[in-house]
């Protein structure tokens, strides 16, 4: 730990694992630790108790602000999902106290397509706080890939509209208990050409995700694609398939001007950003601490420190 | 068993189950039986006794077809595919001998679609010589719904063009290990309205499953799904997602003209007609014994009988 004093706790709190950051009074990062302490595995219920297992040295008096599915039915408090357009000044005044402590928790977004039907997240909302521009005009394309890949779109400081895609979560599913896997060959190696095959075939024009990830067992079987590349094949399928459905979502949003800043951790977003200049679609990096500059944001406006 | 002396041992065997038939010299269907011995479960290659222990009682000297995976790879003897277009005779003369035994098996079928990429069907092909006229004119679309769903055009007697859908496999991968099976709440009773919703929402222009089907969760999250009807609602996505691929396919095919006939068991042809009827496609129940039917058509093609 270091000899600054922290001013304020900031956690990013998932379903499977949680990250602490102690910010000073600039909001630099001071400390941070990572536990696979996320809420499915607080089967007590016990959340001040995990907060206080994490961080062990925690003043009491220091205030704690945390998002992603703490703020859950299933986690610590339930904080309601706030409608889209949300900017950071909303957000802030929407965080959900837990009773009896200094924690407050960051709600998550929900907003609605052409069709009305239902969209969600949470954690997310922070990390597009912490990727922006502080400033009342911020505007841009925030893409997080994951088990469950967020695309939002941010204009004159709030999240617009945003929307999901089950893309990781599918790759783990068909590639752990579908005949792909069967087919499948482990292997540690990225495999360049098999992904960006993959990618290309699910941005032609003709392209049907459901039937084309068939042609990741028949291109095998056929010894047209070698079992190590079935995977990275697959991967380029689903993400080709998301970024096709994503650029026609960002063209109905009058979004396609500014550039994708991509966020999350290294292979992932290397692997995106391939797929991305496949698809001729611009794009940056974002921040790697977008998670707590995004909670430093929101715990300024919320007059927290 | 009855009287009547067998002409043929017609055998429907595939990945988990097996079913033969006994035909009669004009092919009609004699007496038949149904085991879980699919090629998976003959764990020590013994085909041979496989067949004994499912017919006790054949006589040795009776000719023998079989068709599905017992040809692949994995199963006794390997029947390679056949390309597309392939007539019945094209079929019939490709049957692969089973060495020191009067078993023959069926070949399956390939074809690639415009951008080469390979497809593949085993014992489709012969549920489709079951199914349409015997005529050299027999022209149709045929529609087998299963794990892997094959659409099958048929034009003057010859099987042009087929594609799969891993429809039947993703929806069990979804519901069984992905977040939206622990969100479904098991029920027995179908739920019309939920799959139509589904089948209905897949077919939009602007639809994209890999999306759509996180609105399983989003729904039942704001409850605006019941827990009973997820399973019925995402069952209707994925049936509509396959259909409005299907639909612009048959178009390249210049093959809507023509009724779906749909192969199957009940439970499945009842939600395929279902959805077929929201979509628009005019379709019509196929033979429940389309499998036995082909096999007696191909053994005559073959002069086995």
């Amino acid at each position: 730990m270091s000899d600054v004093e922290p001013a304020l706790l900031a956690v990013d709190w998932g379903t499977s694992s949680v990250r602490a950051y102690w910010l000073g009074s600039d909001g630099e990062v001071i400390d941070s630790s990572e536990a696979a302490l996320g809420i499915q595995k607080v089967t007590d219920g016990n959340f001040s108790g995990a907060l206080s297992h994490i961080c062990a040295h925690r003043r009491a008096d220091l205030p704690v602000i945390a998002c992603g599915m703490i703020g859950s039915r299933q986690g610590w408090v339930e904080a309601p999902y706030r409608d889209c357009p949300a900017d950071f000044h909303a957000i802030a005044a929407a965080l959900t106290p837990v009773p009896g402590t200094r924690v407050q928790i960051v709600p998550g977004l929900t907003c609605r397509d052409a069709g009305g039907v239902p969209d969600v997240m949470r954690g997310e909302e922070t990390k597009i706080a912490g990727t922006l521009d502080d400033g009342a005009e911020a505007t841009g394309v925030v893409l997080m890939p994951g088990t469950h890949t967020k695309w939002a779109v941010v204009s004159g400081g709030a999240v617009e509209r945003f929307m999901s895609f089950m893309t990781g979560e599918l790759y783990a599913v068909l590639r752990e208990h579908s005949i792909l896997g069967r087919l499948a060959v482990d292997s540690d190696a990225r495999d360049e050409a098999s992904f960006a095959r993959g990618v290309r075939h699910s941005l032609r024009s003709d392209a049907a995700i459901t039937h084309d990830v068939f042609s990741a067992r028949t291109l095998a079987l056929m010894d047209e694609l070698a079992g190590e590349g079935v995977g990275n094949y697959l991967s380029g399928l689903l993400i080709g398939a998301e970024l096709a459905a994503a650029r026609t979502w960002l063209s109905q949003c009058r979004a396609t001007a500014h550039p994708v800043t991509v966020l999350g951790d290294d292979a992932l977003v290397s692997r995106y950003c391939a797929a991305l200049k496949i698809a001729g679609i611009d794009n940056r990096i974002g921040p790697e601490t977008a998670a707590a500059r995004g909670l430093w944001r929101i715990a300024r406006h919320a007059h927290l420190v």
